[in-house]
């Protein structure tokens, strides 16, 4: 998930609607009984499937982490296609050019502090920044200087910073996070690890740490993307543990303390990747389609498996189910495992680009890209008005106790998001966001945090929107 | 904390036997009014005191890392002297030759299983345990064959094993753990930890990979001792991260599966070291000894924090302490920072040796090295009979929250280890053990995982028991 994406999510503390807005008289048919009935049924399939989690697994520890451009995301791409072939889908490999950007070796040590005593050093944990360039081989070493913001950061100016490594130390709010908005956590210390490098560079900087925006407390540091900036000097990046954050503000506190780093990543040109796309055509309507998704690619650190190898699984289930099912959707479902949501967005520009013609036949598009906890619910970006449509599938998704829909003004997913903007309502998983941040971006994103249960639970709701909407049997307002 | 110490810890699921054994009457005076008054006075100063809170930070965050033969180790030496004598006590370093074993290089990735595509790998987090040999420079590939105990391993026998690297899988239990029996979930899984390599290597076995002994669900190896076994071929052992051994087993379940890993740690010739001792000399018997302490080294891949800065950190204050507010305590009271707990136990050893002819005048001994979470009370290994005489002591524990007094049957503490065992009365704070295994032995055990007003609590607990002891009026049963 990225920067944009989770802006937008961090400011849905929303109400719900449902209660409010209730079903305009006289009430048009919206669902068949038959819809409904079915609906439940998927419902119940969905629930019992283990065929997310094992997808989930395949994608993690048989494949691995899938940063654009590896060898390992052309794998999962291969064995997504044929996967969702077996499935009984029509299976499309859209063609996108992605950024490929390749870690090296990643060291960091503190090397003078008041007081620190001959021959002796402090190991940093860091890791390069999605996107840095690297610092020279033989690493970099220079004075840090800690700020707190970019205000901070202004108010220093040229003559204290120019030189220095700066450590943007903000902290990641882990009560906001506690109380169920990891995502608006995210949001507000995001900004310095994608804008760091390049707040700090036209000041002098020669290099900075991010303190994690994330939640880890084990010695870990998030990954992710950050920026450069047309005209300004680019400057190596890194995150650095929370921990270690709290050791370089401490020992900075007293006086002069200098870094050594060493970051090695290289960026190699764009490489060939796809979007994988699977189909299950719609019996009466088969022109107009309902997207559901999530992202192929992952950081590197670890598996990348709630973000986002569960959402691909869990929308691959839904195409898998209703095959199995024989039930016949009267729209399109299309199935879509976007590539390069992490560092680049190139899988939902290309996938609009592609289909920017067509975006009136777009009914609808869900991501699923905020991890695979319990899902209270779904937030919907699209017209108010649109709302109670989806009460009667909410009231079907309440026995599992996911009965909050939430109007979100805005996006709900990176690589839908060009659709959403352009108007098609748009769908994502709604979750208490309060552990998904301590392992997003970093090596400890593996497998074994996937719930089977939860991970069903969110296959379910899924799976109940996506058909929900494919059989709807009035237009959307939009 | 070595093996040994917890093995014994783990036992420990013992009752509260203070309600048992009410006082014998008639009976001695234990503690004078004045005594009595004073350890309300020594508990109220330590609740309220920062000093061992700075130490720590200082030994953790100023030094770091003090492995046994290193530069911070003698750096840690020469701090904790220094401050003892600030502290008012009188200082003695006592050598102790300590094994010095150097960490290199640590990498780890699968190279080969079942459908593996061509140009992938998948990293493996491990770190070498600790007194393991090197493996080539190049590495060590090999198959890997899944054990989950040595019943297991010795059941396939010398064919299945020949030639092949042995993965212990066994699973800390992190049940048993939030139950609050940590150490008895370590002490379980320990036994693989140490004597994997042994048990492997007369199979043919090349290397050994370890499931982590302790609650790390972040991706972190926790080091620790190992051992080789006189006339058994030495073989690399090396600690696997919780989830790279689940991804592994997964793996090899399927069929071959190989590992590439690669170890280069060093073992130098044994060092010059070091045990800090700080007397503050009894009033009326200053030849009888009260012994305090916890363990100055730590191991390398965190600063120590909770393995055991802090009781180092708590004993340093309970000196500081009682010297500020001048108290003359009747017995000495005598502040012990040991060496080499970690990989060895040269200090606790080269302590008793010195004091072998004397140890009839250590009237009682004492260590925390069990983190620095909320005492609930005292451990007490030692004549049953004895147990009665701390129950004022208890009295004044219970404002804070740590009334429970254990008998337990065997020792307290590693460094103490010898003089419990010739007889002397020893202790250790009891702690409800719920996450100190989550961190212990990891990159994680760092200073902010220690909670300033917990750490309060245990200098008071450590302060009352060491106070008290050196003020009872009677002999202790032994």
């Amino acid at each position: 998930m990225k920067p944009l994406n989770l802006m937008l999510v961090a400011a849905c503390a929303v109400t719900s609607v449902f209660s409010q807005q209730p079903m305009p008289a006289p009430t048009p048919i919206l669902y068949s009984e038959k819809t409904i009935s079915e609906l439940s049924q998927v419902q119940k399939a969905a629930l019992a499937s283990d065929y997310a989690y094992r997808q989930t697994r395949y994608l993690t520890t048989n494949i691995g982490p899938r940063l654009s451009g590896s060898a390992q995301a052309q794998r999962a791409v291969e064995y997504v296609a044929d996967e969702m072939r077996k499935a009984g889908l029509e299976v499309k490999l859209q063609k996108v050019m992605v950024p490929t950007w390749v870690r090296g070796i990643e060291t960091g040590e503190v090397v003078e502090f008041p007081g620190m005593a001959a021959g002796t050093t402090q190991k940093i944990v860091l890791t390069a920044l999605g996107g840095s360039i690297a610092t020279p081989a033989e690493g970099l070493t220079a004075e840090i200087v800690v700020v707190n913001s970019f205000d901070e950061l202004n108010a220093l100016g040229r003559d204290k910073v120019a030189g220095k490594i700066v450590l943007f130390n903000n902290k990641f709010d882990r009560e906001l996070q506690s109380s169920g908005f990891g995502g608006a956590a995210y949001s507000q210390a995001v900004q310095y690890r994608f804008g760091g490098a390049m707040a700090a560079a036209p000041l002098g900087a020669v290099g900075v740490l991010v303190r994690s925006a994330g939640g880890s407390q084990n010695r870990l540091a998030h990954t992710g993307a950050m920026g450069y900036a047309d005209g300004v000097t680019k400057i190596p990046a890194a995150a650095v543990s929370f921990e270690d954050a709290e050791m370089l503000a401490h020992l900075a506190a007293d006086g002069k303390t200098k870094v050594h780093f060493t970051i090695t990543p290289k960026t190699m040109p764009d490489s060939v990747s796809y979007n994988v796309i699977g189909d299950l055509k719609g019996s009466e309507k088969p022109e107009e389609v309902v997207v559901l998704g999530g992202h192929l690619d992952s950081w590197d650190l670890g598996t990348g498996a709630l973000d986002d190898a569960t959402g691909v699984a869990v929308s691959m289930q839904v195409g898998y189910l209703i095959k199995q099912m024989k039930l016949k959707p009267k729209r399109t479902i299309r199935v879509v495992a976007f590539m390069n949501e992490e560092n680049g967005g190139a899988g939902g520009r290309g996938y609009f680009e592609e289909n920017k013609n067509d975006v009136g036949k777009h009914f609808a598009a869900l991501e699923s890209d905020l991890g695979a906890s319990h899902p209270l619910g779904f937030q919907f970006a699209g017209k108010a008005e649109a709302l109670p449509y989806f009460a009667p599938l909410s009231k079907i998704l309440a026995s599992q106790g996911a009965f909050q829909g939430q109007l979100q003004p805005g996006g709900v997913g990176a690589d839908i998001g060009p659709l959403t903007q352009a108007g098609v309502p748009s769908f994502a998983p709604y979750f208490n966001q309060q552990t998904y941040f301590n392992y997003h971006h970093t090596a400890a994103d593996t497998f074994d945090k996937v719930n089977p249960n939860e991970l069903a639970e969110l296959g379910s709701l899924m799976a109940v929107l996506a058909y929900g909407l494919a059989n709807l049997e009035q237009p959307l307002p939009r």
